[in-house]
C-alpha cells in the first residue's frame, strides 16, 4: 500500500486550518499514514516534513515498516521524555493540531506546557481521509471477509441441536485465526432463541436447538475488519420467524437499493419493515463504516446527515428484536462504487422455513 | 459486591479536590463503582447523591445491576442530548470533576459547554481507590487465575513438536471460554525459538518443536484478569537455555522476596539477573497491577517510584530476550497480604532441562 496519496490529501485537510502541523497520536490513524502496527508512537506531519517518534522497543520496526509504506520521515527513538522533547524542539514556533477526539485532557495538557501554547484542536482529520477506501484497502477487507466467511460456513456445517451458542463462537473464531486472520473483528455473537433479541449478546452455554440463531463475527486481516450477520437454524422455525427472517431480508435488499454514492446517509430499512408492522421492532442503528475500526465513518440511521460517497464502505443491518421471543438480523457490507454497491462477503444466505 | 465502601472512598478523596461532584465517564471506573457491565453510560457523584445517566438499551440493565450491587442512585434513560441535559441540570452552581486521564478534549470542551463553566480537571480518583483489591474482588481473580491455568494445563498436556504458536494459543483461548470466561484478558502470547525473543510476538503458524516457547496468557471473569506466564519445550533444549530458565526463575523468586506492603516499587529483578550476566537482556518492566484491567496502577520498574501497599495486586515477571537467539520469561501475580504475597495463578512451573 503506497501511503503517500493518503499523506498528501491529509495536507491538504491540514492547510485547511489554523494549525501549521498535525501531531497524529491515535493509533489506527497512524498506521493508516505509515504503516507502523506497533502500540505507541506519534506522528508529527507538517506541510513538508514528517517526524516518527516512539520508544527503544520500536527502533527497527518502525524505520522497516514505514520504509515498506514509502513513507520518508525523520526518526527519534527514545523515552517519553526524550519524546516530549524532540516534539517540543520541533514544534517551536508553531501552531500545531491535536486529535481532539482522541488525546485525553490530561494529555493534552502535557502537549501545551511542552509547546508552551495551547495546541489548536482538531477533530476526525485524519479520519475524514480515512473514510474513503483505496483499491489496496478493499483488496484486504474483501480478504478478511472471505476468511470469515469459510469459517462461518465450515462451522454450520455441521450444525447440532446440541451445539452451544459458546462452541459455534470458538469454532467459527478459531477457523478465522487458522486461515490467518490475527483475530476476531469484534466479540463474535451468537445469539439463540429469545436471546437473540438482546442485539449485543454474549455467547453463552446454551444448546441452539430448535430457533433461529443470529450469528454476527468479523475477521481482522492485516488491520482491516470484517463484519456480516447471518441468521440461522438447525431444523425448521415457528412460521412467525420464518416470517420475520424474510421480512428483514426484503429490509435489508430494499436498503442495499439506496446505498448510491450521493444518496442520503439516512435510514434506508425501516419503510419496509413497517410495511409488515415490524419497524417498532427494528431499535438498532442501520449500518455504518468499516475499515481499520469496527465502526467508523460513515453512520446510517434515523438522525444521520450526509450523503454516501465513492469508496465508502458501509453495513446494511436491519433486524427485528421481539423481547422475550426472538431475534434476526441480517447484515451485509458493500463498498460504494461507480457501478453501484459491491458485496465484500461471500457468506451464503440460508432462508429460515417453517 | 457491595460497591458502598468503595463509594464512600472515592467521595472521600472527592472532598480533598476542589470539585463539588465527580463525574465518572471511564466504563472500569463505572463498573467498579456500580456493577453496570454495559458500553456506555455516565455516573455523577457527589457528596450525597449519585445520578446514573445512560441510553435506552441500558434502562432495564443498569436498574438491576445496580439495584444487585445495593447502590442509590437517581436513573436517567435518554438520548445523547437528553443526557447531556440532566447532567447540566445536576451540575448547575457546582464545580463538576472530570476524568482527565480518559475524558477527550473534544468531551471536556462539550461538557464545559454544557455546564457553562470549566470542569475540574481530576486525574486517577477513582483508579486510586481501584488500585487495593478487596475480598470479593481477590476471589474473582483468583478463580479467573483457576480458569487460565486450568486451560493452559489441558493444552500443554498434549505438546507435539508440529503443533504451532497458533494451535497452542486457540486451544488455550477455547479452553478458558468453554470455562466461563467471558475472553482472553489479553491477545495470548505463544512464542517459540528467536520469536520469544520478542516480548510481544503475536501467534504464527510456526511450529513450536525444538525450542523454548513463552506462553504469556490470561481469563477475563466478570470483569477481572488474570496474567500468567510460563516458558516451556517440547523434549530437551540448549544448556545455554536452560541456564537462562533457571536464571530467569531464580530473579522471579528474588523478584518476590521484595514485593510487601511499604516494600518500594522499585525493580527488583534485575540485581538477579546480573549475577550471571543477563541483566541486559531483562528489555522489559518487572511488573504492573492486575484487576478491571490487564495493566493498571502500580507499576513496578526502574523507574517507578512509590510503595506497595496491601490489597496491591501485582505480576513480577522478569525475562532475558537475546535477540536473534532465544527468549524465556516466567511471571506470576500475587496478592500483598499482611503475611506476604500470595501467589494468585495455581498454573504449574516445570523447569527447562537441557
Amino acid at each position: 500500500m503506497d501511503r503517500r496519496p493518503r499523506l498528501e490529501r491529509v495536507r491538504q485537510a491540514l492547510a485547511a486550518t489554523d494549525a501549521e502541523a498535525l501531531l497524529v497520536t491515535d493509533l489506527a490513524n497512524i498506521r493508516y499514514l505509515t504503516g507502523f502496527t506497533g502500540s505507541a508512537a506519534m506522528v508529527l506531519v507538517s506541510a513538508t516534513e514528517m517526524l516518527f517518534v516512539a520508544d527503544g522497543r520500536y527502533g527497527v520496526q518502525s524505520a522497516e515498516q514505514l520504509g515498506a509504506a514509502g513513507v520518508e520521515a525523520t526518526f527519534s527513538i527514545g523515552d517519553r521524555v526524550r519524546q516530549m522533547e524532540v516534539l517540543a524542539a520541533a514544534a517551536a514556533g508553531r501552531r500545531v493540531g491535536i486529535e481532539a477526539g482522541s488525546v485525553t485532557v490530561a494529555q493534552g495538557r502535557s502537549l501545551a506546557t511542552a509547546f508552551g501554547r495551547a495546541p489548536v484542536e482538531t477533530v476526525g482529520l485524519v479520519e475524514r481521509v480515512r473514510r474513503c477506501k483505496d483499491s489496496a484497502e478493499v483488496a484486504r477487507i474483501r480478504a478478511a471477509a472471505r476468511i470469515a466467511a469459510d469459517a462461518f460456513e465450515e462451522a454450520i456445517s455441521e450444525l447440532d441441536p446440541e451445539l452451544t451458542e459458546l462452541d459455534l463462537a470458538i469454532a467459527i473464531e478459531g477457523a478465522m485465526r487458522r486461515a490467518g486472520a490475527s483475530g476476531p473483528s469484534f466479540d463474535t455473537i451468537v445469539a439463540a432463541g429469545a436471546r437473540a433479541a438482546l442485539p449485543h449478546a454474549q455467547p453463552e452455554r446454551v444448546a441452539i436447538g430448535g430457533s433461529a440463531v443470529v450469528v454476527d463475527w468479523g475477521a481482522v486481516l492485516d488491520g482491516y475488519c470484517s463484519d456480516t450477520t447471518r441468521t440461522v437454524a438447525v431444523g425448521g422455525v415457528g412460521g412467525e420467524v420464518a416470517d420475520a427472517w424474510q421480512a428483514v431480508l426484503d429490509a435489508q435488499q430494499a436498503g442495499l437499493a439506496c446505498v448510491a454514492a450521493g444518496a442520503p446517509l439516512a435510514d434506508v430499512c425501516r419503510a419496509s419493515l413497517a410495511t409488515v408492522g415490524l419497524a417498532e421492532y427494528f431499535t438498532t442503528g442501520t449500518g455504518h463504516g468499516v475499515g481499520l475500526q469496527i465502526h467508523e465513518d460513515p453512520f446510517i440511521g434515523t438522525t444521520s446527515t450526509g450523503l454516501i460517497e465513492l469508496g465508502d464502505i458501509v453495513t446494511v443491518e436491519p433486524g427485528v428484536y421481539i423481547p422475550g421471543k426472538f431475534g434476526i438480523r441480517i447484515e451485509d457490507f458493500y463498498v460504494v462504487t461507480e457501478h453501484g454497491p459491491e458485496r465484500l462477503s461471500p457468506a451464503q444466505l440460508t432462508p429460515l422455513t417453517a
